[in-house]
């Protein structure tokens, strides 16, 4: 049975993917943590990053390693404007369409609620000329049911928003520690992760919220699995809650569950842990990866030296996206993602002699 | 002076130029004209030639040839629909938006009156993820004045919906005979052919009109020109009615007259005139061509047989493609045409802090 897709989704994929249909995504547009990053290097407060630096610094990255990406995401706020004409030909465009940050919410104060960027929407997001949108959302399945009714609403908006527009739809989604016994970096939240990710990509998958790729964290922290707790990353020992096989059993697990093509985030992890990250994910189903600080964050350090920043990223950046190809050797192509099966099985929506006519306009 | 460009205008002229920014584009939007070719080879009346014949070969075409080319221009009736699935992600996807042929008109009834695509628009164009639109237009400038103004009315109609949907303007002229003295094939026509398209290069470079490329004939007719005119391409003999030297300076005074980049159409010609036209034009300022039938036309001959079809396309075909890379050599990158200098020059329309807020909605 043929799968069938809308001239725009059809081609955005294509442009996201590489020639082999698989994704190597580069994100920088990051906002609030870039603030953060940059002002540890300038020995300034966050607020004080404006967005001269924000746009430089993306600009920069963008012209040095989008060359080397499928596709880069950016944010059209402190990232596109400027670096619009840096980005190449043959390099995807992915516009974020989500505010930076969350407001705080449930009875804790922990739990999440994002907002859509005002100001911004996917008519300006497909006028502008993007290949896809994408949309980064907080998410814990066991939050207080406003916010999980509050973050499921925006998502479906969006799918609705990317169908009207013809343009593929990129969702994002990251949990956060919010239950008393857990924190960011603990081993009760590490062993919960396998089910989080995995409930939320289940969910998601669901036809109604008409996503195209997830974007999705690794379904484990490494750092608490028997063959990495020694501290191999960052010199900290930890407990083993999960050991390798396990690990790469959530992998897989997460390939049958997701109905659309999925790819790794990178999540603020260092190179050496995002490359195992990716290695292990399309080793057992993930079509790429779309990483940010992980390939670039060290040319943090050296900003404002443009120079040097510059040297940085066209030398050991570079560097690390060759790696990330090699880690990635065995990503699913797009078109062999089981929602497809082939290219041969995917066909034009309302293809034919009268597509002219039943393709509807804007 | 920086040159402002929006954003769906900067990556669209990116995305039809090659990395060097010259546009070696191919054209298999025809309709009439393959429908009459097929019907030659099919032995049949060019009405039985149906969806299906024109579909297949379009498709076939692009298939094997569109990877060549830095974008291909297809018709969304006959064309785009089969072919959707083929086009490269690094092909640039232009489509035709007006109806094929043309009323007659005028007193002699020799005069051309275009129409838009019935059921087709620039917004269908937009959501379908097209890299740019293609509006061919017949035009003389000492036609009737009410035929003068019905085409610069569609010209100018277009124009505006590319502007509304940030698209870049790709305007086709092709002149025709309508005077007593003039046919197709005869010296009096030639010998006004340069002054017919630097009548309406100068008239479309008007900014009013927002193209952003044009397409047009070669200034003069070549099996005219004292050089060639001993049947070198037709083994016909011809009166000459200029010569080569005066013919480049043709080519330089369009590239004077033009406000915005030129590329060169192959109207029908066989490849090795072709070739010198794309060569004369590109030495003298054109930035590159947008050919049809002289690349793929002798393809037409083996129809239906397919598989000998491919085998001419991906072998001579794609030969015609090579010497078309190198007979434009010299072409000029659309950055550095006067209207931008170079790409240091080009600026975001509306760049900055307030992009996000100041570029509108669709």
């Amino acid at each position: 049975m043929a799968v069938k897709l809308s001239s725009g989704k059809l081609r955005g994929l294509k442009m996201l993917a590489d020639n082999e249909g698989k994704f190597r995504m580069m994100a920088i547009d990051q906002r609030g943590s870039l603030q953060r990053m940059l002002a540890k290097t300038l020995k300034k407060e966050p607020k004080e990053v404006g967005f001269k630096d924000l746009a430089t610094f993306k600009k920069l990255v963008v012209k040095t390693l989008s060359p080397y990406s499928s596709a880069t995401l950016i944010d059209p706020i402190y990232g596109y404007p400027e670096a619009a004409k840096y980005f190449p030909r043959n390099t995807g465009l992915l516009l974020a369409t989500e505010q930076t940050g969350a407001e705080s919410a449930g009875k804790s104060g922990k739990e999440k609620k994002s907002r859509l960027q005002p100001g911004w929407d996917i008519s300006k997001t497909k006028k502008a000329g993007a290949t896809a949108v994408k949309l980064l959302m907080y998410y814990r399945d066991d939050a207080s049911s406003d916010v999980v009714q509050h973050q499921k609403d925006i998502i479906l908006r969006v799918g609705e928003d990317c169908e009207k527009y013809d343009l593929p739809y990129v969702l994002e989604i990251v949990s956060y520690p919010f239950k008393d016994d857990e924190e960011k970096d603990n081993a009760t939240f590490a062993k919960r992760k396998p089910e989080i990710v995995m409930a939320y990509t289940k969910e998601f998958s669901r036809p109604e919220y008409k996503v195209d790729i997830l974007k999705i964290e690794f379904p484990a922290n490494l750092k608490y699995c028997k063959e990495f707790c020694e501290g191999e990353f960052d010199g900290k020992k930890r407990e083993a809650v999960y050991n390798l096989s396990e690990v790469k059993d959530y992998c897989k697990q997460l390939t049958n569950l997701s109905s659309v093509p999925w790819v790794i985030l990178s999540a603020g992890v260092d190179i050496e842990e995002f490359l195992i990250n990716v290695e292990l994910a399309t080793n057992n189903g993930a079509s790429g990866f779309l990483g940010g600080r992980a390939i670039w964050k060290e040319a943090a350090k050296y900003y404002p030296d443009l120079e040097r920043m510059e040297e940085w990223l066209s030398t050991s950046g570079a560097e690390n996206f060759r790696r990330l190809y090699e880690a990635s050797k065995n990503a699913t192509p797009y078109f062999n993602h089981k929602r497809f099966k082939s290219m041969a099985d995917i066909e034009l929506q309302y293809g034919g002699e009268n597509w002219y006519l039943d393709y509807k306009s804007l």
